[in-house]
Formats: C-alpha cells, structure tokens, sequence
C-alpha cells in the first residue's frame, strides 16, 4: 500500500517509510500494481485515475461540506488533521487555513517562495535577489534585498502571528518559513500523517 | 518647461496642466526642444539623456545620503515632499516608504497589481481571479477569489496600518488600493508636485 500526494508538477508518493517522487508529465500510473490512496489537485489526472481500480481517491473519505468547492483537497486533508491551529502549506503556493474547535474557518493564499522571487524578478531586474530568510523583521528595510523580502515575508509573518493560535508548518519550503515562525511545528509529512490517519495506515 | 518622470516603461509628461505618456522603446527624446526636469529609473535611458542639454536630471538636486544606493530616484523624491506618513506609490511594483519627522526610516517593496495577479495565475490556472477590491478583510475568506485577494491585500494592508501614521498613496493603481486604505490621502500628481517644488515651477 502506498500514499501519494499528487499536484501540479509531481506525484509524491509515501510507502509508510520513504518518500520519492515522480513527474506528472511523463510518469505513468498504470505501472503501479499495489494499492494507492491519494490525494490529487490536478483534474485532468483525477480521471484518468478514476479509471484504474488500485487508485483510491481519498477525498470521497471526507465530508467536504465544511470546506468549500474550489478548495484544494490537500488543504482539507491537512485540516482534517488538527482541532485548533494554523496550517501553512508553503509549495508552489502557500495556503494558511484555520481550523478552530475542530471546524474549518476559512483561509487564504499567498505566492510561494519561487513564484514570489520570479516576480520580483519580472517587474525589474534590479530587483533580482534571492529573499534574505535571516533578515531582522521588527525593523524597515535600507536595501534592496531586504526591501523584497520585508514585503514578501513581514507581511505574512505579521498576518500569520495576530491570530495568536499554534502554527503547523508542511511544505517544500517549510524549512525556509520556519526561520520567520520559530515558535511553529514543521513537520514535512503533516499531509501524509493526515492520509495516513484516514486509511489506518 | 515640463517635469518628466521615466519608468522602465514609459515617459510620463506633466505640463503644469496635462498629463502624458510615451513609451520608453519609441519614444525619441531628442524631439523635445523645451527644458525638460526629469527623474529617471531606467539606468541606460539615463545615460542617453545625460547628453541632451535640455533634459535636466533631477536627482542631482537632491542630498541623497539619507536614502541608499539602489533605491529609485522616484521614490526618494516622494519622500522629500512629507514631513511625517508612509507614502504608498502603487506601480508595477508597489513602493512603501515611511518618512518621520523629514527623515527616511525605510521602506519595502511589494508586487503590483497587475504582477501579483500573474503571479497566482501562472502558479495555477484554478487561481486564475482578478483581485476582489470590494472584498471584507475583517475575516477569513472561504472563496478562492477572496483567498487570493485576502493573501495579497490583507498582509499588506495590516503591516501599513500597524505604523499608526498618515499615509499618502499615488501610482497607477492608488485609486484600487484607496478601498483597503480608505483614510489615506490620494494624490495622484504627488510626484509631479514633489519635482515641481525642486523647481519652483
């Protein structure tokens, strides 16, 4: 039996112990014989999935009604998973969910690392730098830098902590958030654990 | 006499009266035989100017030892207009400065409009939404238009607000960011006036 999370770029696959992934554009389900529970946000996948009988999708385990239509699945796994607290899900997007007595709150979306930094990249290339993770936030910026990543960090940060709840963090670029989180709980298989719990696996 | 204010796209006229915009790649500057007081971004723009006796650079008007090296002349010449607040210039990029007591604190730099909403769209077409200006930051979204539009406006908003001081916006898109920032002063020609003051004009 495997989990597997799979998104927009990469089928991420969990066997109980190790990770590994694969790519959505050249690899090919059908060679997996066992049985796979997954998550999926990319639709046109989601069908051709359907179609093969060792592919179980796990979102017709949850009772989505708390949720909302467009909301990714993986966001509402995660959800599923604790009763009170921040969930931040730093991939190609970051999404930040709050979950409160168990029940779904709301949440919203903000632009991964990469796609942040190709932005700035985009509007001027004297504003190509890679973010400062280690910048000192409680004070405004007099370089360019750090005048980047005050805007890209500081804002979430200060969004982030006013709700004054415990903070999960999950997601590629976890570790990264972690620096402007200290007092987070990162824990790079949050999704997994959640699929994992569903299915007793 | 007019005032010039050069971005990486356009040239932007004022006249004293009348607004107008020629484009960077086109325009050829040389057909102006009037003197011409200009601020310029565009480093290799400035070079070609700096050989036309009648456009006249700004920037050496100013003492720029309170500001840093790679910080835009446009936006160093907000500043010097105000005495006290945080001046909001909203471009392709979206510039916060906060200025006390005639001093430069700081300041940081955050995506435009249009860049920010490419942003979501090219992480995934399902976040494909123009910003929703009309949106109630007051709670968390359940929506995937408002999760974008609370993930790029929210954090903003809230980080500009804690400074507690007045805020003055003007740019392209002040009149959209005047909606999240509804007690500032919006002054479109703020720059203008801030050149026509070096210049008595």
């Amino acid at each position: 039996m495997l989990l597997c999370d799979i998104g927009n770029t990469s089928y991420h696959f969990f066997d109980g112990e190790i990770e590994s992934k694969e790519d959505v554009k050249i690899f090919n389900p059908k060679q997996i014989k066992e049985e796979v529970y997954f998550i999926c946000v990319n639709q046109s996948l989601k069908v051709i999935l359907s179609r093969l009988e060792n592919w179980i999708d796990l979102a017709k385990k949850i009772d989505i009604t708390d949720y909302y239509d467009t909301m990714g699945i993986d966001r509402i796994i995660a959800c599923e998973s604790i009763t009170n607290g921040i969930i931040i899900d730093a991939g190609s997007a970051i999404t930040i969910d709050m979950v409160k007595n168990g029940v779904f709150k709301g949440g919203f979306i903000y632009p991964g690392v990469t796609a942040m930094s190709k932005t700035y990249e985009n509007i001027s290339s004297a504003l190509k730098y890679p973010f400062n993770f280690d910048i000192d936030l409680s004070t405004l910026p007099k370089n360019s830098k750090d005048a980047i990543t005050y805007g890209y960090l500081k804002t979430l940060q200060a969004e982030v902590i006013s709700y004054d709840m415990p903070i999960y963090l999950t997601g590629g670029d976890s570790k990264k958030l972690k620096k402007i989180f200290p007092n987070s709980i990162l824990d790079e298989r949050l999704l997994f654990k959640a699929m994992a719990k569903l299915v007793n696996f």
